[in-house]
């Protein structure tokens, strides 16, 4: 059994006993070194990855083969190429950890087995993509109507022990701007 | 009932005539004239519209009273503010019809209502916020990736009928840069 994901589902709906231990099987557990590769481009996505300890990231290579961050993943929150689980096409993205990491992996097709024995997980999921499609709106509008210096303080005051465990040069390619221009900001800050 | 959202349903899961009929029961047709709001910052979001016939936009205005589209809702799509209705807090945006539309609304209390008398229901729209979800972190790609005039043509070659139906004013405010710009663009092409 695994209790960090039990603990997470029942915050947004009941499973029972049985329906806990039907899932908790379908589940693999995974331990990977930092930054050791759970999706490399040109791969299908094995299925959703919960993360029940370390730091995980999703980026791919731009053409000038600069990394860019689409998406972190932390503990207790799930990470997975969602394209390539849809449309069952090779990804173009890596998932990578950033810290030694234990993963518990659900493979997309236990997962649409499990929709049909446990119509509560299906609920589940659906709040978990809605919250995902919320916070990557967010960004977007971030994205229009921040300015970099903006986009760092406010996501410096939101996630402030996030900030302690990413590599700077990380960050800067998540919020969009060079590692150059973070040293400055945070040289200004001190 | 509503053949245009049975139809587009019947692409994903299979209800049976009751549930068919039940749903059907649980929605609002509205029609609205172009430039009328479905939704207006401040106001809750009342739920989930089906566009049926029309096209709606989703905006917010910056700090210097600027719009900017975050996304459009053409025919057989849902349009929502996602993160009113997941957290039952006031919207930030205008949902505003560009065309004569008519809509389908599914309040969220009927939807969230239905998902328990029709689980399959809930399966489609995981599947739905899981497209919507794909299309967010794939136009946050193109951001990173594609300077404005590849982001234009890159995106008149995907959706050349859509081009047609939407004032430049707009098509530039959705894809990040100035009508100005879109003006000299298309200037270049012909």
């Amino acid at each position: 059994m695994y209790p960090e994901l039990l603990n997470h589902i029942i915050r947004y709906v009941q499973l029972t006993a049985d329906e806990e231990q039907l899932l908790c099987e379908k589940l693999e557990y995974i331990k990977v070194k930092k930054k050791e590769f759970l999706l490399e481009p040109g791969k299908l996505c094995q299925g959703s990855y919960f993360v029940v300890k370390g730091l995980v990231r999703q980026f791919f290579l731009d053409d000038k083969l600069n990394e860019k961050i689409i998406q972190f993943g932390l503990e207790n929150w799930w990470i997975a190429d969602q394209d390539s689980l849809l449309n069952h096409q090779p990804s173009g993205f890596y998932i990578q950890a950033i810290e030694y990491s234990e993963l518990l992996l659900l493979t997309e097709r236990n997962r649409i087995l499990l929709f049909e024995q446990i119509p509560r997980l299906e609920c589940y999921f659906r709040l978990m993509i809605q919250i995902a499609f919320v916070a990557s709106q967010r960004r977007l509008c971030y994205i229009f109507t921040q300015n970099d210096e903006e986009r760092y303080r406010h996501f410096s005051a939101r996630f402030p022990g996030f900030m302690q465990r990413v590599p700077q040069y990380m960050l800067a390619s998540y919020l969009g701007f060079t590692p150059q221009f973070l040293s400055r900001l945070r040289a200004k800050k001190t």
